[in-house]
């Protein structure tokens, strides 16, 4: 490979290194090593059909042509998605910054408290706006918010109806994703006109929408008193901008908020990604799905942010779990946060009252022309009645570069936004046929809907409103945090590798970035070519047929998935098939998954090598022979090893009547070496923010593809604004889900092609046996597969030590932070282990510094071992050290200063300092506070 | 003001600051501040004439649709300036960073390491390619670098000839730089064809270019040592590509090497910036001008880098310095180094090999087709010969996307580049009207030109070439250094405020990159149209008729200045006026210019208040009357006053036949509220990296156009392809010199409109009067004007503190690095004082954490005063200090810990470490060296 070859800077070993390690592990060669290591069963042993690869800068022209392609209208849709002016400060100090995009999901919180305080900012501000208690760290879209209110109302309430109320005036995709969702639950969703149709006598929940599609803004006091009455729930689905002017659901008694972030400086993305909330009155909090960023205490009590109440999960309740989310958007949650932040509540008002003013001069403009527009409060949305005339205005006003809403034959929707001119405006009166007009207009909102309480008093939301101060605000916060751009981030199954600039520069461009999802194809050529490229790519990777980009997260694809296989089953008549087989060492989430789908979960034990046990296995396809739907398994396993019972697993699986879901969590594993779609699985799902690229954000935005044998394509998610629910489900808001960030996976793609691809996969497996074979004098690798070869990933088994010494995995993990590394992940899948996947993105001075490190470390266990240090009070147990404990004027532990902040290796000049010292977690769920907590709390 | 309006995120103070910081001033509104600072007489009360200020987003789209109207050609034009692939990692992560692009100068070396380092490597890789002993830290331009050369080898030379030879194959643009230059000196510049024609009998230098813009390489060793025999020095202009596959100058005995790192990863910009470089043989390297990085060692004896023989400079040397260049190109010398640390000696030799190959190619197909070319070696370029047809080819390549050198009516120059690809070839053989070429091409380069010996020999050359990698050395190192995006850096007279986000992003847009400085007219409408209305807005805000922009430095806006002075002289028979009066207080580049303009220089008096003393300018001018060119004045001074005596003393000048220049430096304080064009002044240089918002990028790019009234405007710069060197001067090497970042100064303009512009003005000078009222009380704020006001800065005045206690202002200096501050400018203009400019855009928290910290600094003084603590034991004398001398095991000294690492009113958790303590410099000066130490330097 030459200089100009991307694969040569993706991975990060270079020949010397690939020798080195090659001989540490005991192989000559990439070749013979994956020889060894994967089981020929499932051995590919072709090329992958993929189009020779380009280099960054051909890439890059590629891209700017399809970009091309695509036609940046504006956007007077509306439905949820509207033109925003993201702060270019923003932009470049969050979405093109490294330190923010590059960051893990916040599970080691001493080394993520920037990103953790950004979040608390974007709790606050969907709390203060709402008037609801708590917030969590985002969702994934507004129609997932919404789904996922409708199954904790569901949960609350106290009525056992089924029925689940929906305004009609909700989103149409929002109703689609909703009633997908609520068909394998058993939900009766009713889609009612709520100010004019009777409510049901019994019904659990209520949806309502504020304001609605058709942007009325109506009073929804009475709807909520009435729904309390019979034990109902309900959630307010409320566009937080309008918020700053209308009146809060939690000031009507709302029980439940949802929706969408996007308008806080987000960019449209043709769907994607964007945060959706989710917010709850006093009381529910503890049954929030999602992440929430509450705050606690350090071990000098100092307060300090952390994830709280994560026993809430689904990694640790599985089957119990109440949801299967699992990421957050929070590069984008960070984004509106900080939006937030830069304007303060005097400018979002500002921002607000422009919008709703050229709303009104909007609608007034047209019924000086004559134009019908409904009688009712709007906010910056209206509908315009042009009987049969609907159509031409529409087309009219794209002629004019102005996409507006064609609600039916009769109505056309027009929504202002932030970026709305008197020039956008001028276009839609002559589509409409009527002249410009320049009289007075009363923009008043009706005193009934009139936000009269105070919002954003946070001194965080007055402070940092020049450009400098958000500048440096944003730097102070990704300063605290330890990110792929200071060290390796070794999380087994997570796959922390490069996210290559040249990958990331598209998703900036106008015409990637500012694309309403419900655009006309005509204006989407660039983007549709691109997605269907992606999605051939994908197919040719893993060997199956279709492939489906919908899904925005892991999780969502393993529910399209299920609900593909579910599907399957019922168009064969065989509806009862409801069994899912899940391993024991499976990740939790696809229990919860199994679970959202319909299905029963029956778990699967493993053998004493980590294996599925296939005697088990066989004993629970005799026991639910009949009622067998699926068996969810991951490859390699989560266990980080190459079973070799895989493909008889499939057949007698498929035996059965059964499908195969194989979790493609693992799939860098694979890529080149086998594909799943030719060993034996019916479906998996992706996860392009591990495998191909698209960076983790500090925990979000995930993509989660689904990918299927022909038999299961009729039954991928389908277009949410015409979804057949019962084949083709809405599983995100938008077609394609996060689109936005698609060019990521593209430009990987198309830059490594087959054999970068083929080489990434071999360079991974050889660093994770490299680390395997460096550290197993020093802590047992606890699994391996064919010649004690491991995959892309190795557990390290602390149990042993820490029965013996009482230094626990937690301390080793906290420790790593004083020698500069992020942690592995934590006791998963073995409680007391740390797993680690190097990736193929390291290069072997970074392993081999990882691996010093953790020889280090078993010395020092080694000394609490022995008793020179004692088990209350040693670096492993004070570590994190922060720079004001090892600075202390007083030092009374056992060991030096010295040991404490700059341990043996660590680069002195450069050390990371983490900004608290460990976080006590439990103190924190005990008093459970998820806001801005006052200034005066860090005070010394 | 309202939210949209870009002026309230561009300055600092908001409604409620400013009324507090008037209070404490004293003042009621900012105009009647303003009417109280500024003495009547030169105030102007008009409106500014310029368009009513954009929004970001409006400015932007303007600037897209002005980008839109640039044609962006394959460029294969030469001369200097190549295409070339800027690595994704380096643009984002230094580019368009603030870590880097917002950081000073490296004066407060402590806190500038990164950089420093950086520059280092920069300095390493220009002496390996050049084989030459020492290089600086680069210079503004290839031409500027080659005319440095020229008087550097004119010092050194024994020759007392006053004739310079130049190889007539030298860059057009380089031979008219050069003549420029050396006609005030009254060097007399000899281009002649060095292969045939004789050389002159004495000489004092000798300029090569290698290889030379006909594309020929040939071996100069014998040119060498023809002129070493008549004691001149040879100076080769040498294509740092090339030299790794040919010879180095160093290797055949060239004294000086001198060039341009363009085409290592930086954009053409239409002509800049880039980083020139010059480098020198053993012997010459404390002659050499501009910045050098050298080693030395901290406190603790650790390597540090620091800038090396400061004592050269101009600002010390005065009107005995040997060239006025002050700034240098860190931001893209930074970029070049960092491509060379990407790439390696490999990568780099792989694209040289990659690019001959294709010129190779290219020369093959001409021959094969008929077409004659020139029977030289070459590297990447070849001059085809076509009768007659020249001008038809270049328009039938540009036709098809491709820009060529048209040489002469028979002559073309095609030149090849590192993104030159079989596309582009095939576009040239059609314009050439000959078939495609396939066969075999011999690419070897004749031996006796061929490198043989090895470069880029060391470790940073050879780590950190994955992206990963790559990215992680680019953190590592701005995390060393204090920027503005960490905080404040109130430096004096260098006006150090906001580069906004919206300003910047531009610059990378392909549209304004990749621009050849030369490509024709009808391509570059976009680009002059810009030009033309940015020169048009600063003639209004300084009140002048015409401005260029091809200073690329305010150093050589002031010598564009003085020539436009000497040429207005001369052509009204006054040649023999040369006298040039300059205030004590005066910068020292302004002596230094005046020099290199062949003016002499007569020093002006200060009086008690600092204010030029009116007696003795009437004496100096009654005693050079006949021979007065010019007075040079700062205004508002240097001492920052607004000096009522300033229009009395212009009428003075101008009775006495001379001409007034006004320093623009100081111009933050006069935009809105005085016009220099206006109160006298016949010409300005301007800082657009100073007032008019182009980042300091660490040490450069700067910017300075010359401003003149209607009667020097004939004198303004020439074209360099074209210069009539006596009246219109070649100052930089492309017409609009740094045009590449003139979108900056472009967009804050348009952003900020009259009102905006105006507000800034006023809001600086009450922070520095805000600044003064608190801190008078404890340091003596040095000179006044009206009222006791300031105008935009203030100097405080440390010496009877430091008569007092011993402590010095360098221990103030490095003290605020401990409370998380840039130090103010030191010693200049009166040594044993601070100057502080806090600018608009800090807003009163940081003011007011600045001035707690000094508040803070002054009691700890008085410990010091009162023998609480020791002289050379206290916080003062140590700091700063670093964490890990603050968290060492042993801790011997008179303070406690906690009172060197977190003094009163520090972020402790985002506190801003210095990877060292304090350098030594003195060391380093005595002990240069100038190239990256080993890494076992830095093993502890």
């Amino acid at each position: 490979m030459t200089v100009e070859q991307f694969a040569t800077r993706h991975i990060g070993p270079g020949p010397d290194d690939e020798r080195r390690m090659l001989e540490v592990v005991g192989h000559d060669s990439i070749d013979e090593l994956m020889d060894a290591a994967i089981p020929e069963v499932i051995r590919w042993h072709g090329t992958l059909d993929l189009p020779d690869p380009a280099t960054e800068a051909e890439t890059i022209a590629e891209l700017r042509a399809l970009a091309a392609r695509n036609t940046v209208a504006v956007s007077m849709i509306g439905l949820g998605y509207h033109g925003t002016h993201t702060p270019a400060v923003i932009r470049r100090n969050v979405l093109e910054d490294p330190a923010w995009y590059t960051a893990y999901t916040p599970y080691q919180p001493e080394i993520s408290q920037g990103r953790l305080e950004a979040l608390l900012n974007f709790q606050t501000m969907v709390t203060d706006l709402t008037g609801l208690a708590t917030a969590n760290a985002s969702m994934l879209d507004e129609g997932t918010a919404a789904a996922e209110a409708m199954t904790l109302a569901r949960r609350a309430s106290k009525s056992k109806s089924p029925v689940y109320v929906v305004d009609a005036d909700a989103l149409p995709q929002t109703i689609a994703v909703i009633t997908s969702r609520a068909e394998p639950l058993g939900i009766d969703v009713r889609v009612l006109d709520v100010e004019r149709d009777e409510l049901p006598a019994e019904f659990f929940g209520l949806h309502l929408q504020y304001p609605g599609a058709s942007g009325a803004v109506r009073d929804q006091a009475g709807l909520v008193e009435a729904a309390h009455a019979v034990g109902a729930l309900v959630t307010v689905a409320a566009d937080l901008l309008a918020l700053t002017l209308l009146r809060a659901p939690g000031e009507i008694g709302a029980d439940i908020a949802a929706g969408t972030t996007q308008r806080f400086g987000v960019p449209m993305g043709f769907g994607g990604p964007h945060a959706g909330y989710l917010a709850v009155r006093s009381g529910l909090e503890r049954m929030l799905p999602g992440r929430l960023v509450g705050v606690s205490r350090d071990a000098d009590g100092n307060p300090a942010y952390r994830l709280a109440l994560q026993t809430r999960e689904q990694h640790i309740r599985r089957e119990k779990a109440t949801s299967n989310i699992c990421t957050a958007q929070v590069l984008l949650a960070v984004m509106a946060g900080m939006y937030a932040v830069y304007h303060g509540p005097d400018g979002l008002r500002d921002i607000a009252t422009r919008t709703h003013r050229m709303a009104a001069r909007l609608a007034a403009g047209l019924r000086a022309g004559g134009v019908q527009v409904a009688d009712v409060a709007f906010f910056d949305t209206v509908t315009a009645r042009v009987p049969g005339g609907a159509a031409r205005v529409v087309a009219a006003a794209a002629q004019r570069g102005v996409n507006l809403r064609l609600v039916d034959a009769d109505r056309v929707g027009v929504s202002c936004d932030e970026t709305t001119t008197d020039a956008h405006l001028q276009a839609v009166w002559t589509a409409f046929e009527v002249p410009a007009f320049d009289g007075a207009v009363d923009a008043a909102l009706p005193a009934e809907v009139t936000r009269t309480t105070d919002f954003l008093t946070h001194p965080v939301f007055r402070s940092h409103h020049s450009e400098t101060a958000m500048l440096r605000y944003l730097r102070r916060l990704s300063d605290f945090d330890y990110a792929l751009d200071r060290g390796m981030i070794p999380l087994g199954s997570c796959t922390m590798k490069l996210n290559a600039t040249t990958e990331m520069e598209p998703v900036s461009w106008a015409e990637f970035a500012n694309i309403h999802p419900f655009a006309p194809d005509a204006q989407t050529v660039g983007y549709r070519e691109m997605i269907g490229q992606l999605e051939s790519w994908l197919a040719e990777v893993t060997g199956y047929d279709a492939v489906s980009v919908q899904p925005n997260a892991g999780s969502q694809g393993e529910l399209a998935g299920l609900l593909a296989i579910r599907s399957y089953h019922t168009s064969r008549d065989q509806a009862h098939r409801d069994v899912c087989l899940i391993p024991s060492s499976a990740h939790g989430t696809n229990a919860a998954s199994a679970v959202m789908a319909g299905m029963r979960v029956v778990v699967v034990a493993c053998d004493d090598n980590g294996n599925v046990d296939l005697v088990d296995l066989d004993a629970k396809i005799d026991k639910h022979r009949d009622a067998l739907a699926a068996i969810m398994v991951t490859y390699p396993s989560t266990h980080g090893v190459y079973e070799t019972g895989i493909a008889s697993l499939c057949a007698k699986v498929h035996d059965a009547g059964g499908q195969v879901y194989v979790d493609g969590a693992n799939l860098n594993a694979l890529v080149g070496f086998a594909k799943p779609g030719k060993f034996g699985a019916d479906v998996s799902h992706l996860n392009l923010h591990k495998t191909f690229c698209i960076p983790h954000g500090g925990g979000g935005p995930g993509v989660g593809p689904v990918a299927v044998r022909a038999h299961l394509a009729p039954f991928l998610p389908g277009d949410p604004l015409g979804a057949h629910v019962d084949a083709t489900p809405a599983i995100s808001a938008a077609k394609y889900g996060s689109a936005g960030i698609l060019p990521i996976p593209w430009a990987y793609l198309r830059m490594m092609g087959a054999e970068g691809l083929t080489r990434a996969t071999g360079v991974a497996v050889l660093a994770a046996n490299y680390v395997a074979a460096r550290l197993r004098g020093h802590f047992p690798v606890l699994y391996t597969g064919n010649k004690g070869l491991v995959a892309h990933e190795c557990i390290l088994d602390l149990r042993p030590l820490t029965k013996a010494t009482g230094v626990s995995v937690d301390d080793v993990a906290k420790r790593l932070i004083d020698y500069g590394f992020h942690a592995p992940t934590m006791s998963f899948p073995v409680a007391g282990t740390l797993m680690v996947e190097p990736t193929e993105s390291e290069d072997l001075a970074e392993l081999d510094r990882f691996c010093d490190a953790m020889i280090a470390i078993r010395a020092e266990i080694e000394q609490v071992g022995s008793g020179a240090w004692p088990l209350g009070d040693n670096p492993l147990a004070n570590a994190p050290h922060t720079a004001a404990m090892v600075s202390g004027d007083e030092w009374s532990h056992a060991y030096p200063r010295s040991v404490g902040a700059y341990p043996a290796g660590v680069d002195r000049a450069g050390k990371y300092w983490p900004p608290v010292r460990r976080i006590d977690g439990a103190y924190g769920d005990r008093n459970l506070v998820c806001s801005c907590p006052s200034p005066e709390a860090f005070e010394d």
